[in-house]
């Protein structure tokens, strides 16, 4: 049973029908009528030692990363980010690593505009738990249950950087800019709040674009049409990727923490106007259920598995 | 170096001085502006098996206690307490566990009335954390630094339950009632709301009296004088609890999860006639810095050492 299942299955009927509730789990942030007028968006991810990031990682590449997966999700609502907590599990009292620890973690903090607000400092395994808090008008958050069919769909930024940087991990000529990706990414909240002037639905790629882009197909009853070739490629991923681990490492490798957003064709130019980072059409939104990835002639590409998932 | 200089040191220059940010970190939860008039109370807590509960504690009361731990804290501001998010680490999908789990968490999601908005379940050694948010309208708060000289000191239903079923958590004839005071113990969500009216000042006990009332005296830059013969006992406490040991287990046992309040005087009955638990009057608010403890002639009775914390 997968981590998405488990989830459903044991805690989605603790989620209530309440008012004050107007999303539960089984988006990328749950949203909440805080006040008349305002809603609060929350999301919660925990990052695990060994699991989720190489246990060699860097503290200050662990602090930056386990912020900007959580402020990642927001920024997939078009939430504007400004609070977070961090519930922190170490092994020991490590000064140094704690030093470190929090250096990253401020830097991406400052960087966004958002304070740490509360936390917890407990003994054991080293995992890093964050709950990250923004705010939303009533009716402006972009949700994975609107996408339409025509929708083109569309990326942030370039894609498969952070899986090819893993897989290389231990090359001696890893190029910086690759592992930046992996240790560093950059949550795309300016983005985000751009985008939900235009966006039909929006979901950030944590688990690869395979394994994502469906949680916005299923909740929003469409399928789609992608395109492998027009997969946003950067010059290193270009030059350090072979041909034949290009779709792979892009569609299913994870770590991109870009977003992927679902926008009526005619608002396409303007968004792309309106945002600091390149917005790239990789597909478009089909009524036939499913998410299928094709060549330039329109013919399948199949791809082995979706996704990376914890309990598997 | 414990818990509470590792948060401080390395994480309050985290905590700006931002406009939206009440209270940062310091207290039982932040205090956010989050509409006009209306504050949002944070917080988390993380229990990790073995350290913060007995590894032989039933699912279903880690999934209480985990939940119940993070609740107190809104009650101890006088929070309306609303929405969580579960952020769970097991070592492997284990059925019958998580059914376990999450029925315990739910039983006290429905008898507070609050929803699970959002989660996340990942592979690992097993750890909880659960982040709490409860609104409370602007100034309604009750923080740790109110308390004035001439308060009274009063804490609601009974201390030492707890500890003493940890204590006796072998022994063949653990009265059921202790042992429930130590694996569902009650958040005090409608005590801190009737209580917001009237206290100056309050606090949860998670690490006993010793530990936590001198939060409340250092933020508020008083002392207090406790009378130990006061301290409420329960029945069964009374009954098995060695004169011996009372004080120690009353004191510094911790897992009460009553709250601590510091009182104007004339406003002691009637608060007591608002709340549905016993509040008891234990001490004095004074000028004189730090925690006495006090016998019944006035004497000091000196303790060993102040409150359980996790890194020693």
């Amino acid at each position: 049973m997968d981590e998405f299942s488990l989830i459903r299955h044991y805690f989605s009927r603790l989620t209530p029908a309440a008012a004050d509730v107007a999303l539960g789990i089984g988006d990328d942030c749950a949203l909440l009528n805080v006040a008349p007028g305002h809603q609060l968006a929350v999301t919660t991810d925990t990052l695990v030692g060994g699991r989720h990031f190489p246990l060699q990682t860097k503290a200050g590449d662990v602090g930056w990363k386990s912020l900007a997966v959580n402020l990642s999700d927001l920024a997939a609502m078009g939430a504007q980010a400004r609070w977070v907590t961090l519930a922190l599990t170490l092994p020991d009292a490590d000064q140094e690593w704690l030093q470190a620890f929090s250096s990253g973690f401020h830097a991406l903090l400052q960087a966004s505009q958002v304070a740490l607000v509360g936390g917890d400092t407990t003994r054991g395994p080293l995992s890093i738990t964050v709950t990250a808090m923004g705010v939303v008008p009533v009716g402006k958050a972009v949700r994975r249950s609107g996408a339409r069919v025509g929708d083109l769909v569309c990326v942030t930024g370039t894609l498969g950087d952070a899986a090819l940087a893993l897989r290389l991990l231990d090359a001696p000529d890893l190029p910086p800019s690759l592992r930046e990706r992996l240790d560093r990414p950059q949550p795309r909240l300016a983005a985000g709040l751009a985008l939900r002037e235009f966006a039909h639905a929006a979901i950030d790629l944590s688990d690869g674009l395979a394994g994502d882009l469906p949680h916005v197909l299923e909740a929003s009853g469409v399928g789609a049409v992608v395109e492998a070739q027009l997969l946003p490629q950067s010059y290193e991923f270009a030059r350090h990727a072979s041909t034949g681990e290009r779709l792979q490492l892009q569609a299913q490798g994870g770590d991109d923490y870009e977003l992927c957003v679902c926008l009526p064709p005619d608002c396409l130019e303007l968004a792309q106007s309106r945002l600091e980072v390149p917005l790239t059409v990789i597909g478009r939104i089909v009524d036939a259920p499913g998410l299928r990835f094709v060549d330039a002639n329109g013919a399948n590409i199949p791809l082995e598995s979706h996704g990376y998932r914890h309990f598997q």
